[in-house]
């Protein structure tokens, strides 16, 4: 085994090197981004990776689900809620700061496979005195409200008094690094200590008063002593207007090893009472501390044991990929909360302030798939979310003159529509958002994502109890945002953006149309199947939603003569209504990165006047509805667009990674796939300071099973497995859920094997063409 | 001129050389010095020089005079309020950080003369971009409630957009640097903006509500621009929790500089109620910002210019004394508010934390000289605090079983004793501290003050209104104080300690038991005065005081029978019984810096059994009773005490300076004085960054005038001028107020001049034993 840490104990605790990422060297300009790699997060609360200690520049952030306020913002954003990472050493009375003393050694270690952040350090401060710090912490997935930090504190070559202040820090700000940006969400309800052990802060938001309560509390014991007999010998709680503070001294000695164990509890007024709030803290803490850390910390790895057990996926042959596939699925399936259908998954997760914590088309349409096929219970209550937002919905609709449900392009706890009207270009200039206004196809995608869980899992309760009436309101929404054009006897979507926002208020989107007649398409069958096998159901939901025979008919209408642009000639999908219009400009160089090159004469303050475009859009319509276009036009319109297509967007890459795979050109696809693994791990939208690129997480996941591992589902909802692997790799395998069975695909380059893990009953798979019945 | 700033109107503002104090290099180590060094105060309200844009390890502090609070201090302590000298400027976004950005130039100034503390700086940021900042501040003398901040920014190489943030700080703590004693004494009350212009913060202390109001606006117009019109092209406020922060941003232009003109206005519940602080606030802030900086500068200027026309004093051939002495009497004089009798000046003025705050027997016996003859209203104002606590002085005596009025050892705004009972030794040990148990002679030395004021001043309508009660009550105390042993038919004082803290439970202290008998007697001599002058008075408040003819006679035997040790063979007052029967140690051992080294063999855990003192006792004894004891008895007692003196406070060596000037002994008087004058300046105690040593500042003037000055008063109340030169003076002149008169005092090696400057009648003066009349 390697040796990591200093201690053995906590070297046994650190899983094989493929379970790993690693940060060898503290530094301010990269540190924020390692805050997001190292963000752990149970899908209830997001804790950045920032240190115990503090550090310059550091974007420390504590983000719980579903706790969203506005205040001095622009729009409701996810609150940056009081930090209770702190914990600060010193030594004799000098601070063990991280930018001011030397740091002699430096590691730390996201353990992936237990959801462990360690951390290793020797510190060398004004008076020479080295101390080693190194410990761990973790975010349980067994309890969402405990979390814990041990840290292992050895004076290396002096004995002296050591103080250490543990810290819930309520001075925290959104916004913190920008002067002109900064926003305060919170205010001190209480700061107090607590009876039984520990300190109290209680903050409340600023516009509903709602209430988040953290308890803490510390156990201070010579690592030898089993009995863990506290050493400190002067404690004192500090309520220093925001913070919270303990204080603790203690004798260092020399070469004696002692731990701090840091207990900490989180409840806020969405999980109890706000009169119970303080006493439900005080009681959990006391029952955490009084069992101590190892046995919540068991508890939590045997979850993700579980987790693991469905959503590893293998690459041999290289190393590289592998770990990389691992590092999106880790953070992907530790940002969801599948007990909460109140809350979904944020643009950027739990792991910073990027994109306001609002919730895109980016969940269901590029992290959906992932939870739909390893973890079916998130993935419904990720659509629960949804449904949960239905009443929101149907007002935004209102507000805007149509009928039905409109989902808000961005969304947040109250499920109106989140887009800010206003941000700025490069320059500093202000410049209209108008995705909040004109991004309608969200609509759809949701309607779509609702289909697509009940294919997978077929999960008629679901269906019947609150997916309809997702189709349904969203049907009735497109059927009145369908403008009919007599002269032409048919029926337009105009003034729309499209998935690529290069184009603003463009006419019949392919995209937005073409899913808008799918979901009204939808809807109409769902009727049709609701009357026939469960006509209970089909009175009970057309009388609360007043579905009429009329109603149906006028869907009818709409669905068969919505717009859809297209050169049947060239079998080539307009992108929207004089699309092809445009100036042509075909990208013909790649940087160092085989990333697109402007080309040359383009002016990129007026791309809507081209025909390049930011990313995939009828590209993205027909990866979506695969099963509604031929092969050939599947391949001519991926030809057309990819050459066109500058990918601004990190949804991008790895979109035409699986459309190339489909269509045969498997050029591309590695390094767009590597791109879109890498794109935090490397960092290479420099952006990932941020947050986490959730939806290019869940895309990096679809490459892999349904671009490489060639998972799709046919026009019959068959199962096929269509794969290819690059030349490193020697095999590939990956489970899946598939109408309530686990089922394993190992893929080398000689052949692929299906195998059922659990499950009953035979399930059909064609691979390759060749259909088999597995038992 | 000398040519310190960049911009000319800067320039001209500054005074001439000798009253400048530099700061030529940013440093972290030394910042927290000049700090203090730089603080302004104009006696109501004390800021400390730290930066506008904050610093590294800095102190900052915000003092108001008056207000205490307790909260979880050990004892009420002086509130560090809100901060409003925060102002940092961002260049397209970097902060402009002292620590992070390298100053290319640097410079600070603290113009004595006009009470203006300048800087100038040229800082280059990360991308190269430099931006000279200059500019003042300065607390006005003029209307306490009004501060000003004026910043000249320019941009040297670069276009661009500048941040700034102006911002009220009230994250503020007590003991910031200390984590382990860390106190809130603040919360907040109201943080918002105002109507018509700036932002508003409103603290309230934590057991007394008391409410501290600070409003600020900014003006932002450029240089050149005579009308001043506004540049910031955006402006946003921010209520940050405890931060109220105004946000603007204006386009930099290359080598155009932008002013910043920053008005503060601070108003207290101590001066106007509290539902009218923010009307108030807001109004004079409109007033301020409406009259702009120039004309307030002014009025503190001219009044500056009339303090100091009393208070200069010229050191001619000696530039260094001569500058080192200005600087004290700067920072004595800036730290009086003659007008608020509720208040008194500190140990550490309003220069920093250190004591708390808390006003000790340094105001009365070491800085009262200095106001009663330079600045008599002040000196009146300050005695009229002891009187305001008189109440609380009778409370302290009754508490502890005595009659009258005890003072306390250490006096905050209550008038109660507010000594810590505990403290820390050096290796961190917590000791006892028994100077608020047994340190009596503050009552005795307040009586003097009493007296030394009216001596001088014959204010007989303070004396007969406020001084009498003051004596007579402290002479009631001493005489409850005093325990008769019947078999030595004597009366003792017991268990105290004297000026050397060095011995404590001493029995019979020499300084103790001679001021409380020479206060019985000042209060027998004073209703004796009264019946016969004033019987009114004497009616009215032997009536008020319940001053029986009996309890005259009792005063009459105890002054009469309180025991001195004395050592009549020797001529040697004992310092207390026993004392010299403690193991005697003489020092022979100087370090480089002149100062005592311990002598070998000492137990320095165990000095209370040796004859080595703190500081001096008898000789201060001796100093400030000077007409009971002959030349001879001094000289004796001078040149024992000093061999046995380590001078572990920094109130000793002026003292001694004195004394040895006026028993002949030259030898050591210079380096004394310019110890005592440089102990901030040189920071020769090391401990300068907690605050100013004001007594230190007033015992320095006192060397000057009483030592090197020779002004003394006789026992028929006539003033002496018995002077001497140190070798490199040419000349000294300094003037006082001497009954009603002001008048002028020029020694030269030749001869000595006394002219009247001010004043009805003749003035009787010896000048070395000759008697002569001044018209």
């Amino acid at each position: 085994m390697v040796k990591h840490m200093f201690l053995e104990d906590v070297n046994n605790l650190i899983s094989d090197d493929k379970w790993l990422i690693f940060q060898n060297e503290y530094n301010t300009e990269v540190n924020p981004r390692y805050e997001t790699l190292f963000t752990l997060t149970n899908g209830y609360m997001g804790v950045r990776g920032t240190f115990e200690e503090g550090s310059e520049g550091e974007r420390s952030g504590n983000f719980i689900a579903g706790i969203f306020d506005k205040s001095d913002a622009q729009v409701r954003e996810i609150v940056n809620a009081q930090n209770w990472l702190r914990i600060k050493l010193y030594v004799e009375g000098e601070e063990l700061s991280l930018d001011k003393c030397q740091l002699i050694e430096f590691k730390r270690i996201l353990d992936m496979k237990k959801g462990i952040l360690f951390r290793s350090m020797l510190i060398k401060d004004s008076k020479d005195r080295i101390t080693r710090i190194e410990g761990y912490r973790f975010i349980s997935r067994s309890d969402l409200h405990r979390s814990a930090i041990k840290l292992f504190v050895t004076p290396v070559n002096y004995s002296g008094v050591v103080g250490i202040e543990s810290i819930i820090d309520g001075t925290v700000l959104n916004s913190a690094d920008s002067p002109k940006h900064r926003v305060k969400h919170l205010k001190v309800a209480d700061n107090s200590s607590l009876n039984k052990s520990g300190v109290y802060l209680e903050t409340a938001t600023i516009d509903d008063d709602i209430r988040i309560a953290t308890g803490s509390a510390v156990r201070l014991y010579h690592y030898e002593d089993k009995e863990k007999n506290n050493i400190a010998k002067f404690k004192r709680f500090l309520p220093l207007g925001e913070m919270s503070i303990e204080y603790f001294e203690f004798d260092g000695t020399e070469n004696k090893t002692v731990v701090i164990d840091k207990f900490i509890i989180t409840y806020t007024s969405r999980d109890v009472k706000k009169g119970l709030l303080k006493s439900t803290v005080e009681k959990e803490l006391f029952a955490f501390a009084g069992e101590g850390i190892d046995k919540e910390l068991q508890r939590h790895i045997e979850v993700y044991e579980e987790l693991w057990s469905v959503a590893d996926i293998n690459i041999e042959g290289d190393e590289e990929a592998d770990k990389a596939l691992r590092f999106n699925i880790f953070h992907l399936m530790s940002s969801v909360n599948e007990n909460d259908p109140m809350v979904s998954i944020a643009a950027k997760a739990l792991h910073g302030e990027g994109y306001k914590g609002h919730v895109f088309w980016d969940t269901e349409i590029f992290m959906l798939p992932f939870f739909i096929y390893v973890h079916p219970k998130a993935a419904k209550t990720l659509l629960m979310y949804r449904y949960n937002m239905l009443d929101a919905a149907r007002k935004n609709a209102a507000l805007n003159g149509y009928k039905g449900a409109q989902y808000p392009w961005e969304s947040a706890d109250t499920g109106e529509e989140e887009t800010p009207k206003w941000g700025f270009d490069y320059m500093g200039n202000p410049v209209r958002i108008w995705t909040g206004d004109l991004e309608h196809h969200i609509t759809a995608d949701i309607a779509f994502a609702v289909w697509e869980y009940f294919r997978a899992t077929e999960d008629i309760e679901f269906m019947l109890n609150y997916g309809a009436e997702v189709i349904f309101e969203t049907a009735r929404f497109w059927v009145s945002r369908c403008e009919y054009v007599k002269e032409l006897d048919r029926y337009e979507i105009n003034n729309v953006i499209g998935p690529d926002e290069f184009h603003e208020h463009v006419d019949n989107n392919a995209y937005t149309d073409y899913l808008a007649k799918w979901n009204i398409k939808k809807g109409l069958e769902l009727i049709n199947m609701l009357k026939e096998k469960y006509p209970e159901h089909y009175h009970a939901i057309s009388n609360k939603k007043c579905l009429t025979n009329e109603e149906m008919e006028k869907w009818k209408e709409v669905e068969e003569k919505i717009y859809i642009p297209y050169d049947k000639d060239k079998k080539l999908i307009e992108q929207f209504e004089g699309y092809f219009d445009k100036k042509d400009y075909v990208i013909d160089k790649f940087d160092e990165n085989n990333m697109p090159i402007w080309p040359e004469g383009v002016d990129i303050t007026k791309l809507g006047d081209t025909q390049l475009i930011k990313q995939a859009d009828v590209v993205m319509l027909m990866l979506l509805l695969g099963e509604e276009f031929d092969e050939e036009t599947k391949r001519i319109n991926y030809e057309y667009y990819e050459k066109r297509t500058m990918h601004k967007s990190s949804l991008g890459p790895s979109m035409y990674a699986i459309m190339g795979l489909k269509v045969g050109d498997h050029k591309n696809a590695y390094q767009s796939f590597m791109r879109s693994a890498n794109v935090d791990l490397v960092d290479n939208q420099g952006n990932t300071k941020e947050g986490l690129h959730a939806a290019s997480a869940g895309g990096t996941w679809q490459v892999v099973v349904f671009g490489f591992g060639g998972m799709e589902i046919d026009k019959e909802g068959a199962l096929n497995i269509n794969s290819w692997l690059p030349e490193k790799w020697d095999k590939l395998s990956y489970k899946v859920f598939w109408k309530g069975n686990l089922i394993e695909v190992i893929v080398t380059k000689q052949e692929v094997t299906v195998k059922k893990l659990k499950g009953k009953g035979n399930i059909k798979v064609k691979v390759k063409g060749k259909e088999l019945t597995i038992e």
